[in-house]
């Protein structure tokens, strides 16, 4: 069960409005690696942790410190959007350029459908969705993702900080810049935990490794015509075997004749170059339906 | 530019037709971990990899061996179709009942849309979107996405090499256990010779670290009540700091006034426990266009 | 900011598993009217909301709760997996029907993709995505919003509770329903309340009646043959009249002439009974660049 | 079945070309509250109605009226992108700033796709889909759900009202704020007929009121840290009682042991404290797996 | 605008439940070439159409039949799922393997959130999006595209025929195959008649001939070792040449030197091996921001 | 199994940068009718191709082409951004309008996401997904949504070539237009020789046709007012007939009773004109619920 207090984690004052840059942030709430997806991605992780203790502690603390984030940023959009234009006009933007390009590089929706607020929409629009999230009840694997979606989140947070000169907005996400740090800090831990305690290996899952095909889980094959891939410190170390020259294993990736009932595309008397022979002829159910 | 041999990579074989099986191997083509996603996060990375040499070629290796995985899996998908019930009946299905479960629980759309094929979609039939893949041209970030993505993906595979007993899966599941087990080990490797060769750091992305805030780089907010995540190593060795009773730094999550054109609602004169004081009032705009 | 206790706000303990209904029960986690959906809607109202006091107090208050019924949700659906079949093959299934028909039924991403836990999706699959919501800022539309959400939420619940016998699953059915019952009323005396304090009247937004067309504001267009519709009690008090038999009040629907430059089709030289008059032409450019 | 006339039900001339306005007015046509929407969500509730009449009739005729309502938007945003700028160029732009924001802000897809047309689309973009309809079977849950989109719809309306100041445009929109003013006031009063024909009551759906939990439906839960909740009306007259101090009902949210087969991360031995006694073990496949 | 009459253009009347097969019919509602992309698509190219008569008119009556066909197959699915198992239990599904198969196999939304009716979605459940249809004012462009619809409609309505007995059902789908078939007819007739009016030609947009490279347009680049497909008529009559080695025409497929603000991986002094000379460094933002 | 050389199919080189027009190419690389669809819609046809020889091979070559078509405007979006304004500020937009409109007008997610590259999205940010694709088994109908594709893909790209001056961008697009013709006219041919192999006919699926109903497979419903459909010469060559009267076929579309269990709205006892007699009653569950 959650609780919610009115305070702010951290301050979120714009200096002055920046219509173009709320839309921008629009990232940072619903983006692939914005805040609703570490949200939603810690929450079901700690939902679906099978150890408890201090592995699911961890995780759901940060998960409950993620959605005051999605706060900050939503307070920070409409503010970002209290004084800025919304409803000017064609004729007012013909005077004025800048305006005009305010209005053309802003969310259209921050204004016609939240009426100056923000949308748990990316900064092109688009709807966060749960597919960007995972909870697989491994946590070798979702630490990974975890690590991964902090590098990401810090990153485009980086990139944004240099799009704004607002003290205001800078000092809120230097706040973000450093929780995006000890967010990868403790995760990149967390992974060498799992394995100091046992329960994980470097590879995740730790299994299978008796059946999987011990020929191929060494080797870079190399398949694009760049030199180079060889002479990384990898395959230096004899870990990871570069294959100069790989041949397929398989065979032909032919495809089984058509089930009559669907009506696949197919014709039993062709010779090898391709050329059908004769009159070709379609599986038996067509002949039969058309009766001709 | 691409060239293609007809020759799988690997053999894609199996023994008998199971159509409930064909389902759930979708989750490995179209899913958020499957091949297509690997497919093109490793291409849209090698495109938007600014620095040649090493990385960049072992990034195109490894993305062009993926469009390979996706055949083998659609071609193992149409095989596993091939014998499998398709369009028998209600009829049918009530005499039968094992056939009824296999109609079931087979994708509907392998038979109406694919003829008897594979699909572009997951096991539950979501189309694959762009939105699953990440090519930041940051490499650290990007090679940590990597890694948790074939993590992700050898775990899908190894639930499912448990979901079958036919040999010609399992042994295909085999090579497919071992190529994720080796892309693993190299995205780790290549983010430890990123560190090596002094480009990028164990913080993603190497940069801002000066104007992050400080204060705020090393704590964990202690926010859900269990108490056993300041047990972890992670706060032991003094990297990590837990606050066990942290405080919200920032004022109320207030909104701005809206904007009259917009038709928010608000009411300029209300007291400070949120009654109304005598008739309130919507924004002037309101008021004029009533007319009253 | 939030803060969580690990204790769910009402128990959810299934008595044995069931897989077919772990998976329905993702339609109230991640279906367009699920918990996912009143969560965010409420929180991104509040966060939304231009009038402090009352109103937004109640949306912070529900949206802070709902967290807590997607954790419920989420923690039954584990509990309701555990001891499920997940990994049976086709070889078992062929030997028990009714197993067969549990797997053919289950969410076959709860296994491969969870590992026996809940996903942030609906009863088919679908990830949840910010579209089902909306916080528009004006108070009487989305609270309008909020009672329809409630509404089909406990039409949904009720449909899940007839289709199981769980006596665990239908404790917390139980419980769900009555949130929902309380729920309902509090959007629906919220929105008399705007209507007492005065800043919002029975039509949403309040606003431009002065503007809107006065003679198309009270019509029902009778444009299907149903006999019915005008017998209804709102076309008997004077409010709503009923056109019998309305005519269109525009002109034809054509589009202009193309653009050349986007090479829509066009034909300048055409009567009027669509027949082209000797050989038509295309606009200039297409002329130009063919060379003719 | 239906017919079509030609003729728009209101006309849609707009004075001058408005590339970026084309691009707002998408909203109305494929945005979530659009006429896309109310076109399918009573089309679907009709085909869907159980009970024959004044009901099922008047759904039809607000269904097929809102099909036109799509045929006039399409008209509008074809005209004013009629003389618009859409393929000028570069060194155009650096030419005429306004002419440059109008191309940075007009909806790329309406040239390069549509040729100048409308878009099955919302005004950022994102394609209409399904998901934002609703059609139950149960008369006062969806009719809830129509007065609901009726009220963002007239919302959205007024909004794009004030950002233009053609003529034209504005004649179109009072027609359409009209009709969403009469479609309003149709379902709040097809909701208390439901009512007064005995068939629905306040709550949906009218059923279970004995089997929920009489201790929990008619309580709000303070969870956020507003005063001002509990002095609502809704508090006031006795049918709703706030809880101030509410305290969870369930136990910890934990969830149980993985299966074995899934390779969720597991320690059998762990003590209260999270912290794994000795060499902590995974489950029992695992271990058997590797073999070691 | 539209009218409706309440009787169906044909009759759709089952002879009894089949749960599964409403599962299956949503495929031809909201699958990508179900009958609401129809309906979408040529209701868009209506109202895109540049040039008014035939072709016009000939869409719009199309278009119009096609809202009553979504009528015909959403009534039918209402119908096949009178009297089919919907609320039924775990316990009665342990009893009864069919019962259990068709519990597994059916749509559980098409209960839960339709109450036994049908949905805009397809077979497995994905909303239909605007994503499906095009409207791009070519009519050549979008014939093609009808022709392609029509075609993919009628073979999946042919594999649905396969999957039932039920007279009633056939009946209809009988109907459907014929609308399918004349559709098909028209479409291509129609692309016939542009090429005689003089205002298309073979290829689409007729334009860009004369600056198109000429060096290029009449060759297949044979990429993959198949041997046959310079076999074909297509290489025959000397239009369409088969390059049998072909070589990339362009340089490498770098990609430039990231801006600093953006924090690519770059290190500006390397080998052309890829090896880093001595202590690579990465753009000089980052080195500034470090301040080291 | 696949193989890349790193050159580029054709050259890729902007002469200057120009962010505006990097985002309208997106849609040519994820867009409805871009590249990543061709690409995906012609491998999972060749996958999914019943008969070996010509067309198959002609399949696969032309998918392998067109996976270097994504690579040739990845790269070409990349170097587009090289140069051009990203991180700019809001005061530096105040001093340079037309910097402002280019930054209003860019793509947000091509530096923020992607750090300078192109995206797996349209020009709008919609990401690209497998619902745009088709393999149906069956290579007429996919033939015909090639040849629609290569069309939409060609008129686009024609599009795009008139909103540029840019002589690098402008040879690169000579090029793609070229590869449009050269797919069309090679589609175009497969599908005559489908016939002339005889194993597909004109219409598609060729089967059914002895049990469609042949009353209304030659039949234009004259559904629209509009007079001209009739005067095509598709009517004048006795093909096709134009019913200019049609009557609906069918019976009223009534949706059955509902499922008590489910709740959907009902009374039994109703008129003819829909009024409800007396004290109308919900289905028996209901009442049992309340206990009424």
């Amino acid at each position: 069960m959650f609780r919610h207090t009115k305070l702010l984690q951290f301050e979120a004052k714009p200096q002055r409005p920046d219509a173009a840059y709320a839309r921008k942030l629009q990232e940072l709430i619903g983006g692939a690696y914005g805040e609703m997806t570490v949200t939603m991605q810690y929450l079901f992780q700690g939902w679906n942790c099978r150890i408890e203790g201090k592995y699911k502690d961890l995780i759901m603390d940060t998960a409950t410190e993620e959605i005051g984030h999605v706060e900050m940023l939503a307070t920070m959009v409409a503010r970002l959007l209290d004084g800025a234009p919304a409803t000017e006009t064609a004729e007012a933007a013909d005077k004025d350029p800048v305006m005009a390009a305010v209005l053309g590089g802003m969310d259209p929706q921050q204004a016609i459908v939240a009426g100056g607020g923000a949308l748990p929409n990316n900064s092109q629009g688009v709807p966060w969705n749960g597919g960007y999230i995972v909870a697989s009840g491994n946590l070798l694997a979702d630490f990974r993702a975890n690590a991964a979606a902090e590098a990401q989140g810090r990153l485009q947070t980086a990139r944004l900080y240099n799009m704004t000169d607002d003290p205001g907005v800078k000092e809120m996400l230097q706040f973000n810049l450093a929780r995006d740090t000890v967010h990868q800090k403790q995760w990149l831990a967390a992974i060498e935990e799992l394995e100091a305690d046992g329960i994980e290996g470097p590879i995740a899952p730790s299994a299978l490794f008796d059946v999987e095909n011990s020929d191929h889980n060494n080797t870079v094959w190399h398949l694009s015509d760049g030199p180079d891939g060889a002479k990384g410190g990898w395959s230096a170390d004899g870990d990871i075997e570069y294959l100069e020259a790989p041949k397929p294993l398989g065979g032909p990736a032919t495809a089984p004749k058509p089930d009559p009932n669907l009506f696949g595309t197919y014709a039993p008397a062709q010779d090898a170059s391709g050329t059908l022979k004769g009159k070709a002829k379609q599986a038996k159910n067509k002949l039969k339906d058309n009766g001709r």
